[in-house]
């Protein structure tokens, strides 16, 4: 698997564009993005589970619905949720691509992401489509004008692109991604597109996409709010070469997996660390656990802690705020077992052990908890369960951001 | 049901006290507080539902089974959480009681609150009990000075006290209440410790309490962290000269509750507006939903959002936030029937209707926004479920005082 430069223009077959065209007013950075694939591809998706969902989500679930699409056209700078008029500028989007560029509107995939409830027009998107389709390319700086054009309050852009080997052929695969606050994917992410030139099966793709998200997205959470725009899609339009992925044994849809598993996780680590106001990236990793579920659960709940994300953005050696959280997490695990390792590329430090705080050196803490990657390491017994999950500090700057986010 | 001064002291037979002992190096804030019953009391508690307790919390349990009890003795400063000495220094401090008191060990309740897995001793206990007995008093000072004693970050005194007729005969209730952080109590509270002269069988005190907590304390949240030390206990020494309230169907029974939500409700209410860094109340009631559970769940998710909480202390009226965290809930409502009103003692705006955002008199909702008590009211429909929850803004000051909690 050799990482490679392109993000979503990396595989074959593949163009995309973003440009300002005004949605919101007073700012001139990026706000729509349009990724094409040359040929119909296989297509899969998963969704936010929130039970208010953005128009864009209900409409793309809808056209996805027959495991194809062609297009991906998305804006920032106003979600397209709790509008009277949303399903109206969804579709509106989707028949814009199908003017300009001869896709049907059903093989389009939506999204938006922004302001939620704040009223919204075509008009922009309308006014801007020529200039966006203009744009189209397939180098490496549209990938990152799209990668642009679909980021809110995130201060870094990301994207990435792996090229991997199936029944001979070179395959390539690419993501761009966006999402700071409102970060808790349940069952999907913030907003994520995927090309890639491999052919695989539509049944193949959503399952391996399905089974994905499970261990990279959904264990980043940001604040424990889930969005009602979660988007994570993928198309594979086959230019690759390879024959068509369709047994689930078989080494190619491994390959494929290690793939997708490969440009996920790196995004949602990505997300985690670009988290709102966070100064430092959490990693925590539990060890030990009965089974993997319980394992999941408590690294999530460790990483979800108000009062753990506070700490390590003072950069406290807090035992207590850890071993609480696991305490709460409504998962069965022996206290007594328990220990509780803080990390970082600086060295270590053990702060409980057999569930009992131990007198540390606190100069040496703080020096651990100085850095910028800091990783929780749990073991919480004998078991074979082992999970991870990423977040970010709590800081003054998140409640900056979230205390005045319209204006 | 009138109001009254005295606290823990304002039921006849029972007397308090608050000292400093200095568990907490370099601190003369009080940090031993005593209540003691002059006979024998029916006593109930409901404890935290965090896996890792502490050892007050299990100590309590194991000497409330018997239905009653005579003293309660609480320290501050250190949580006696994750401690190896853990139970010894509980079971220690309930000796103390027994020695200078001749009351049984086991008719003791104990309780402990600060930073959780540091080393302790008891020592200072030792050292101050002498103190703490001889000032034992029922004066109202001597309850204020028990309720500075168990106070950790919290900046304000929470004490409460009512009188009611039971039976033709003058009751009296009263409570000392701690918490501020770490607060998301689960089926029980932080600390809260009540007396009453009211007879009532142990049994009915259970079931009054713990029925009590599902409305009041466990509808608060001030940061989703469930504590390991949770505790609310009541001891009613019938001193009052009613009947034994034996029955549950009697009209005593029921003022009895009604004094018990009048006092829990009024201190659950003081603890979100005292939250750790909080500068306004937020008080969210749902109504319309299907039923009662799901007016609780939704009014829950909307006071626990960080993003609402953000949003209130920066006074900004982002009626998406708010269904956002209707819609991650996990319960059914229908969004197309949703109203959100923002209300405060200066007037209300709504921002929501029928699902969907709507165009409001910004500078009004910034007014509405600027009291110190903020109403959300929901309505999700025509059900007959209603709820109300409780919580604070999420401030600088949250992120300040828990960077650095310890030092």
């Amino acid at each position: 698997m050799k990482h490679i430069e392109g993000g979503i223009c990396a595989a074959k077959g593949f163009k995309a564009s973003g440009i300002h065209c005004g949605i919101r007013k007073g700012r001139t950075k990026r706000d729509l993005a349009l990724i094409v694939s040359e040929t119909r591809a296989a297509a899969a998706g998963v969704f936010t589970q929130n039970l208010v969902k953005g128009a864009p989500v209900v409409l793309s679930i809808q056209n996805l619905k027959d495991g194809h699409a062609s297009a991906v056209i998305c804006n920032s700078g106003n979600a397209n949720t709790c509008n009277a008029n949303g399903m109206e500028i969804a579709r509106g989007m989707c028949d814009l691509v199908e003017k300009y560029l001869q896709i049907d509107h059903e093989d389009v995939i939506v999204a938006s992401t922004g302001v939620i409830g704040q009223e919204m027009s075509l008009g922009p998107m309308v006014y801007g489509m020529q200039e966006l389709v203009d744009a189209l390319s397939d180098t490496p700086q549209a990938s990152k004008d799209a990668a642009e054009a679909i980021m809110t309050t995130d201060t870094k852009l990301k994207e990435i692109a792996v090229e991997f080997e199936l029944d001979g052929k070179t395959c390539r695969m690419g993501a761009i991604s966006k999402g700071s606050g409102m970060i808790h994917p349940n069952m999907a992410t913030m907003l994520c597109f995927m090309t890639c030139d491999a052919a695989i099966s539509p049944a193949l793709l959503q399952k391996a996409l399905s089974e994905n998200v499970v261990d990279t997205y959904n264990m980043v959470s940001v604040d424990r709010d889930t969005s009602t725009n979660d988007t994570l899609t993928i198309m594979c339009n086959g230019l690759a070469g390879n024959a068509e992925i369709i047994d689930e044994q078989s080494d190619d849809y491994a390959e494929f997996k290690r793939a997708l598993f490969e440009c996920t996780s790196y995004l949602a680590r990505a997300t985690a660390a670009d988290g709102e106001g966070a100064t430092k990236l959490i990693e925590c990793t539990v060890t030990g656990a009965k089974d993997k579920a319980t394992a999941k659960v408590l690294a999530k709940s460790v990483i979800c802690s108000p009062l753990v994300k506070a700490m390590i953005f003072g950069r406290d050696a807090n035992c207590g705020r850890v071993m609480c959280a696991l305490g709460y997490a409504g998962v069965p695990f022996d206290v007594k077992d328990t220990s509780v390792t803080l990390r970082s590329e600086v060295g270590s430090v053990l702060v409980c052990h057999s569930g009992n705080g131990l007198a540390f050196d606190e100069d040496r803490a703080l020096m651990v908890l100085d850095a910028d990657e800091i990783y929780i390491d749990i073991s919480v017994g004998n078991g074979e369960g082992t999970a991870t999950a990423w977040g970010c500090d709590l800081t003054y700057d998140y409640v900056k951001i979230n205390g005045d986010y319209r204006t």
